[in-house]
C-alpha cells in the first residue's frame, strides 16, 4: 500500500527561478564555503528531508545532538562536525535526512542563508523537503514560555506581506506558510503534552529595540501608553509573537516549493516588559521547546 | 601644553535617549551577556576610546591580536577571552583602550548590538569615542582589493537616509558621518601606502543578493542588462561600494555622538561579475587592509 500511494505521489523538487543559475560553471556558495566546483552536493545533501533553521549556532548544533538521539541515529564517537567549518558566518550539522542551519538575527541574515540553502538543496536535487523554523521571540498576552506557530507572518503595520527591494524598487511578496503543516505541528504538541503551544500570527520587525517598542534600547521617543497602544492593536491583529525573521522565511520558502513552518517559544510577555531578566536555566529550558516538538514531529513523520 | 589644552577640550559623552532608562534596577544587556547588576561596567570598559566593529567574530578576534601588536600590549599569556562568551550571538575583545565586537550580517543585526553597545559605553562613562566599521563589500568600478573610507551612505535609491520603523510609522534618520575623521583615514593610508583608498558613497542593502542586483542568488527577475543599468546608475550616484550595515551604523552613532567612521575593503567589483570566485588567500589578504588601515589610525592618535 506504501509503495502504491509512493508511486502516485508525485514528489516536489527545490525550485530555484533564475535562468542565469544554468550558465555559472561552478556556484560557490560563498556564506556557506561550500560549492558545486568543490563539494559533491548531491552526495553530501541528496536525502536530506527536514531543514531546521534557527538564529543561535549552538542551538542549532544541540538541537542536531537532540535529533540524534531522538532517532537513534547517534554516533557517540561523532562530534556532528560544523560542514560550513570554512567561515564563522552560519554553522551547518547534519544527521541522516535531518539538516541543521544557523542565521543569525534579523531579515537580511537569513535570507542570505536561505538563497544559499534553496540553490544547496537544488544542486542536490533533494525533494519533498519541510523547513522549520526554531527560534524565540516575545510573546503578547502569552505566558513566558509558550510555543507559538505561526498562522502568518505579519510586518510592523500588521499586513501580511515582505518587501522585498529589487534594483531599487519594491516588490511585495507574501508571507503564507503552509496551513496543514502548521495543524500537524499543533496536534503532535497535543500528543506531546509538555508545554502550551498555541497558532497564531506572528510580526516580523526590522529591529528588535524602538522597531518592537521595546522601552529599554538606547534610543525611546515614546511612553509606555504608546507602546501598550500598539501591542494591543497587534494583539486585536491576532499577533501572538515578535520576532525577525518571518516574513523572508515564508516568503522565500514559498517562491521555492519548500513546505515551511516558524515554531517560535515565547521568552516574556511583552505586555508585562521588555527585559529578559528570566534566569539563563529558565530562558534555556524554553528555548528547547521547540526543539522537542519539532524533534517529535520528525520523528513520527519518518516512522510514518 | 598638553594639560593646558585637555584643560580646555570638552570631553565628549555618549548619549543615551531614553528617559525610561533610569527607571531600570538593572539593565540587562541580553545580547552581550552582560548587564549593569552583574557585571562593573565602568571598571571594565571606562577606558574604551576606540570600538571597532565587523560581521565576523573571527576577524575581530584576529584585529585584537593585531592591535595588541601594533599598540606592543600584546601579552603572550593572554588569548584575549571573548567577553561575549555566556552567548553566541555576538564575540567582543579588548585591549587597552581598543575595543572589538562582531555584528553579524544585515541592518538587524548591527543595530541590536549597537543598541547595547551605546548602553554599555553610556552605563561605563566613556567619554571621547571613536567608532569604526571594519567591513567588507562589492565595489562598483574599482580594483578588488580597493579600500573604500565612506563619505555618506546611501539607500537602494541612493539616497543618504536610513527609515527606521517605530510602532509602526516610518522615522527617517540622516546617515552622515563624520567627514573629519574620513579625511584623518584617507591620509593615514597614504601615509600607510600599501593598498589603494578611495573615499566614496556605500550604497547599505537589505539583501545581498536581489538587492545588490545580483544575477547568482535563488531567484532572479532581471537581465544582466537591467542589472549594470541600476549598478552604473548608483556609479553616477558616487556609489563606491554595497554592504549592508553602514546606514543604520551612521544614524545610530550620530545620535549618541559617537565620532563614527565605516572602512570596507572591495571584494570584487560588481560590474564584473556576481560570484567570490578569488581564492581563499587573496580575500583574506584583501579583507586585513581595513585592519592594517585602522589600526595604523588608532596607535597613530594614541601616539598624538
Amino acid at each position: 500500500m506504501y509503495t502504491l500511494v509512493s508511486l502516485f505521489k508525485l514528489s516536489v523538487p527545490i525550485y530555484v527561478h533564475n535562468p542565469h543559475l544554468d550558465a555559472l560553471k561552478d556556484d560557490i556558495l560563498y556564506h556557506f564555503s561550500l560549492g558545486t566546483g568543490s563539494h559533491n552536493l548531491p552526495a553530501m545533501f541528496g536525502d536530506v528531508k527536514f531543514v531546521c533553521v534557527g538564529g543561535s549556532p549552538w542551538r542549532m548544533k544541540s538541537f542536531t545532538e537532540f535529533i540524534a538521539a531522538e532517532l537513534a541515529m547517534e554516533d557517540p564517537k561523532s562530534e556532528y562536525p560544523n560542514i560550513c567549518a570554512g567561515t564563522d558566518r552560519y554553522a551547518m550539522y547534519k544527521v541522516g535526512p535531518v539538516l541543521s542551519v544557523s542565521h543569525g538575527m534579523g531579515i537580511p541574515s537569513i535570507a542570505i542563508m536561505l538563497h544559499e540553502l534553496i540553490k544547496l538543496l537544488h544542486h542536490a536535487h533533494c525533494t519533498d523537503v519541510t523547513i522549520i523554523r526554531i527560534g524565540t521571540s516575545g510573546g503578547i498576552g502569552l505566558e513566558p514560555g509558550t510555543v507559538v506557530v505561526t498562522k502568518q507572518s505579519v510586518d510592523a503595520t500588521f499586513q501580511p506581506k515582505f518587501e522585498q527591494v529589487i534594483l531599487g524598487k519594491t516588490v511585495v511578496r507574501s508571507t503564507d506558510l503552509d496551513q496543514s503543516l502548521a495543524q500537524e505541528l499543533l496536534q503532535c504538541s497535543k500528543r506531546l503534552n509538555q508545554f502550551e503551544t498555541v497558532i497564531g500570527n506572528t510580526m516580523c520587525t526590522l529591529d528588535f529595540y524602538e522597531g518592537q517598542a521595546r522601552l529599554d534600547g538606547a534610543f525611546c521617543s515614546y511612553t509606555e501608553a504608546d507602546k501598550q497602544e500598539y501591542l494591543l492593536k497587534a494583539k486585536e491583529a491576532e499577533v501572538c509573537n515578535i520576532e525577525m525573521e518571518s516574513s523572508v522565511f515564508a516568503a522565500m520558502c514559498k517562491l521555492s516549493g519548500l513546505r515551511a513552518a516558524v515554531v517560535c517559544v515565547t521568552l516574556l510577555d511583552r505586555l508585562k516588559g521588555d527585559q529578559l531578566s528570566s534566569s539563563h536555566e529558565v530562558l534555556n529550558n524554553y528555548q528547547l521547546r521547540p526543539q522537542k516538538l519539532v524533534g517529535s514531529y520528525i520523528k513520527q513523520q519518518l516512522k510514518a
